[in-house]
C-alpha cells in the first residue's frame, strides 16, 4: 500500500501533537517538518524526519500528498493558509469563528485555481463541535442548543493574568457551572448568561512582595475577561504551579434538547462530551483525519476548500466504506 | 421556495412519527400516506393529506420527490426497499446490521438503474451512533469503542415473555450497567460480558390465577434472551400497566477511549448519549432530514444507494452552506 505522505508545518504543541498522531496511522508518513526556527534546534520524536526552513516549503511541492498547517489563527493561518492552499492539497484547525466565511473564501480561489483540496477549521471547536450542532439542528429542528466549553485552559484568559504587575506565571480554568448542564439535561431550556455557562478558575504564582489583594481585585474586574462571571483565584507556589498546571487538559460539551409528536409532548435529547488530556493532541488528530479526507477528495477531484460540514464521516478513516458498511455501521 | 414533496409509506409508529416530523420542516411538505390498510380506518394529523392503497403508490412517482419507507426490517422493508428504489428517492431505516452489505447492493443497483437516491439505515442505530462510532475511530485511532443502548423498551424480550403462559402484557427495558459505564468512562477499557452491559428489567401484567413464581422464573431462565443477563422482574396490574408503561423510551450511549502523545500519556474521551421520550419519534426525525440531504444528493445526479457515511453533514440541514459557515460552524 502507498502511504500518503504528510509534511507538518509549524512546530509548536499541535505540530508535535500531529508527529504523534501521524505515528498511530498505518496508512500514513510523515515526510517533513517546516518550522521558522533552525532545523538545528529542533529534535523530532520520528526517526530519520527531515526539518527544514518554512521558506523551502514551496520546493516539495510533488513529494507531499497533504501539508498540515499547525500555526495559529491569529498570525500565521491568516497568511499561510491562502499560501499553501495554492501549492499543496492543506489542513488547517483555524479557529476564528467569526472570520471563517472569509478565510474560507481566500483558500477556496486559491485551491481551486491550483486543483488542490483543502480543509479548514478542522479542529474541535470549529470540528467536532461544529457537526454535533448540525446533527442537533438536523434531528431535533424544534430545539434548543448549547455549547459548553471546559473544564480546560484558556489560553487567552492565562495571558491576560500575566500582564498584571505582580504576576510570575498563571492559568485559567474555564469550567461549566454543574447547575446550568442540569437546566439543559432536564429540558428547561434555561436562558444562560456568560455567568451561568462558566466559571472562570485562576491559579497564579506572584512575584515576592507582590500585593495579593490587588492582583486578586484586578483579575475579578477585568472587563470582558471576567468581570461577567464568577471567578476563583488562587496563589500558589511556583513548586504547585509545575508539578499541577503545566499540561493543557481541555473539553466541553454540546447539547442539543427538544421535542417531538403531538402537541409536543415527548422530549428528545442529544448530549455530547469530551474530556482531553491533552488539547494539542487531539486537535491534531483530528487534522491528521481530515488529512485523509483531504488527499481522498484531492483524488476525486473535489477540488477547493472545504469544511467538516462538507465532507462525508465515511472518508475520514482508513477502511473501505464496504468494511464500514459489514463492521461498524 | 419549492417545498421538497414527501410521502409516507407505512403508517405504523415510525409513519406516524414522520408526520410530525413534517410540520416541524419549513421546506417540507407531506404530500400522502401509503398504507396497507383500508384508506378509510386512517385519520392523518395532517388537514387535507390523502391516503392511498400501498399498491397504487407507483401511480405518483412523478410527484413525489421522496418517498419514506417507515415499514419494519424483517418483513417489510427486504421488499419495498429494492422495490420503491427503483421509483422513488427513498429513505428508510433499514435496522438489520447483519444484512446491511447485501441489502444496500440491491437498493444500489436499482437506484441507479432507475437514477435515483436511496438513503439506508437511517436511523439512531444504524445511523446516528453509526456516526458516531467512526468520528471516534477517525478522531482516537488508538482506542476503544463501547455502545450501550437504553434504558429503553425492547421490542423483541417484551414479544418473548408476552409468549409465555399466564402473561397477559408485558415490557422489557435494557438498562446500561453503571459500574460499566463508569469503568470505560475512567479509561480502563473493560471486556464486557453481555451480563456486563445491560441490566433486563420486565414488567407483567398475569392472568388471574397464573403461576407467578413459574413466569418469573421462565423469563429468567430463557436462552439467549435472558438467561445471559442480570434479569428483574416486576408483576404489576394492568393499571399500573396502562398509566407508566404504554410509551416508547430509549436512548444509549457511545464512548470512544483511547491515548494520545509520549508512550500514550495522555487519556482522551469522547462520550454520546442519547436519551428519548419516543423513540419512533426520533427515528422518524431522522429520516426526514435524510430525506432533505437524499432530494439534494439526486439534484446533484449523485444517484445509487448511500448510508449516513455518505452524506456530509451540511446537507441535512436547510440552511446553505454560507449560512452554517456564518452562524454554526
Amino acid at each position: 500500500m502507498q502511504k500518503i505522505k504528510l509534511a507538518i508545518l509549524g512546530y509548536g504543541n499541535v505540530g508535535r501533537g500531529a508527529e504523534y498522531a501521524i505515528l498511530q496511522q498505518k496508512d500514513m508518513e510523515l515526510v517533513a517538518i517546516f518550522s521558522r526556527r533552525n532545523p538545528d534546534q529542533i529534535t523530532p520524536v520520528t526517526e530519520g524526519v527531515k526539518i527544514y526552513k518554512l521558506e523551502d516549503a514551496e520546493k516539495f511541492a510533488d513529494s507531499i500528498d497533504v501539508m498540515l498547517l499547525c500555526g495559529g489563527s491569529a498570525s500565521d493561518l491568516p497568511d499561510q493558509g491562502p499560501l499553501f492552499a495554492a501549492m499543496f492539497n492543506c489542513v488547517d484547525s483555524y479557529d476564528t469563528h467569526a472570520k471563517i466565511p472569509e478565510y474560507f473564501a481566500a483558500i477556496d480561489e486559491n485551491a481551486k485555481k491550483s486543483e488542490k483540496t483543502t480543509v479548514i477549521a478542522a479542529g474541535w471547536d470549529p470540528g467536532l463541535f461544529s457537526l454535533l450542532r448540525v446533527l442537533g439542528k438536523a434531528y431535533i429542528p424544534k430545539g434548543y442548543e448549547y455549547t459548553f466549553w471546559g473544564k480546560g485552559v484558556s489560553q487567552g484568559h492565562s495571558e491576560a493574568i500575566k500582564r498584571i504587575k505582580g504576576v510570575k506565571y498563571a492559568v485559567q480554568y474555564s469550567i461549566p457551572v454543574e447547575n446550568s448542564l442540569n437546566e439543559v439535561r432536564q429540558g428547561n431550556n434555561p436562558e444562560l448568561t456568560a455567568r451561568l455557562k462558566q466559571i472562570r478558575e485562576c491559579f497564579v504564582v506572584a512575584e515576592p512582595q507582590a500585593d495579593l489583594l490587588t492582583i486578586e481585585q484586578t483579575i475579578k474586574t477585568m472587563p470582558h475577561y471576567f468581570s461577567d462571571y464568577d471567578t476563583i483565584v488562587h496563589f500558589i507556589s511556583e513548586e504547585e504551579f509545575v508539578a499541577k498546571h503545566s499540561t493543557m487538559p481541555h473539553g466541553g460539551l454540546v447539547f442539543r434538547t427538544g421535542t417531538t409528536g403531538k402537541e409536543d409532548m415527548h422530549k428528545q435529547r442529544m448530549e455530547f462530551s469530551l474530556q482531553l488530556e491533552s488539547n494539542p493532541e487531539f486537535t491534531a488528530n483530528i487534522m491528521v483525519a481530515y488529512a485523509r479526507a483531504a488527499y481522498r477528495l484531492f483524488k476525486m477531484s473535489d477540488f477547493g476548500a472545504k469544511t467538516v460540514l462538507d465532507i462525508p464521516v465515511g472518508l475520514l478513516v482508513p477502511d473501505s466504506m464496504e468494511e464500514l458498511q459489514k463492521r461498524i455501521l
